[in-house]
């Protein structure tokens, strides 16, 4: 026995999202069934509108609608033009965003380089990060925001390296402690960090 | 900063379903983002499709497609018409159905009795029930099929008060079920043995 053919349609395109197994997706559609027919209407043309409406900003790389390229980040004359801050998807520029603290723009790489999964500088979206510096001469100052992680690191590294020698300042975001951490539960990589970049009081 | 509104409109979306908080809402969208044009196209549709076109069956109560009504198992003549399994939800009929073991009628409550959450015999489908019963003479026995756990057995002890001046056999899944399990959760062997070994109430 099958479901009938509209909800086990529906079973196998939750089981295409990452995380959603057989059983969480008939629980979602049989969810679905149940929701107010407007959400599921507005569920249903979120979903065949996101793909052709949404696109990547010219500039810096972050999504964007098609009505608004360059983005709204990169449009605005009031953020400081001096400072570009890289990061590897547009959720970290969402979380950098809700911080308040970071004024300048963005670029962002939309992967990472990694060795070990065969992904390289051409394969993201660094290319145009050099030359968007080459051409940007406002920009003195590149921070690289790239997880803390190996692929992170190595991307970093490499970013350093190559822009060193066009003299613009490259920096990189700060390991340590997560605020609000517990010594002895954070990992020995993390404290060794922690020590070499200890700042005075 | 929002993120753009296509892409917030989803996440939103997202949101609203089941165990699905802020984080993973933001995460599947961006994975959208990246998925095939026709998976997402077939995912809109799907979602566009089901709630219009699935209704539930004028005799059991399962979900059926509309041009499909009574439901593929009530009207097919080859089922044990004598016997009757009352199931919570759809979902547990597909659990039924695929131990391949039973080949007689059932029907969907759509809800169980919970007296904790203020749903009575009124509210799931349980009155079609009683008149199906009164109707169908050729209804030997009912077998209660609702959870394993307090609303189940309350739902049980309900049926079998109502049915048992009325002549007809009423008997209840076998207790090879653990306690506070639920039939759509249980293993196939577990579900052949509550068949088999169903007891009269």
């Amino acid at each position: 026995m099958q479901y009938p053919e509209p909800i086990a349609k529906l079973i196998d395109s939750y089981t295409k999202l990452p995380g959603i197994g057989a059983k969480t997706a008939s629980r979602l559609a049989f969810y679905t069934l149940g929701m107010d027919q407007e959400d599921v209407r507005d569920f249903a043309s979120a979903l065949a509108t996101v793909k052709d409406s949404i696109t990547f900003c010219d500039i810096c790389g972050n999504i964007t609608t098609k009505d608004e390229n360059p983005c709204a980040i990169c449009s605005d004359p009031s953020r400081d033009q001096s400072i570009v801050l890289v990061l590897q998807n547009p959720k970290d520029v969402m979380a950098m965003e809700q911080t308040g603290e970071y004024h300048g723009l963005y670029h962002v790489l939309n992967g990472v380089i990694s060795p070990s999964s065969g992904t390289g500088p051409e394969d993201i979206n660094l290319p145009a990060l050099i030359k968007r510096l080459s051409k940007d001469e406002a920009i003195q100052e590149v921070i690289v925001g790239t997880n803390a992680n190996t692929d992170g690191e190595a991307t970093a590294m490499y970013l350093a390296r190559l822009l060193k020698p066009a003299n613009i300042k490259v920096t990189r975001l700060a390991t340590g402690l997560a605020v609000g951490a517990d010594i002895d539960y954070a990992d020995q990589l993390t404290l060794i960090k922690s020590i070499e970049g200890r700042n005075e009081l």
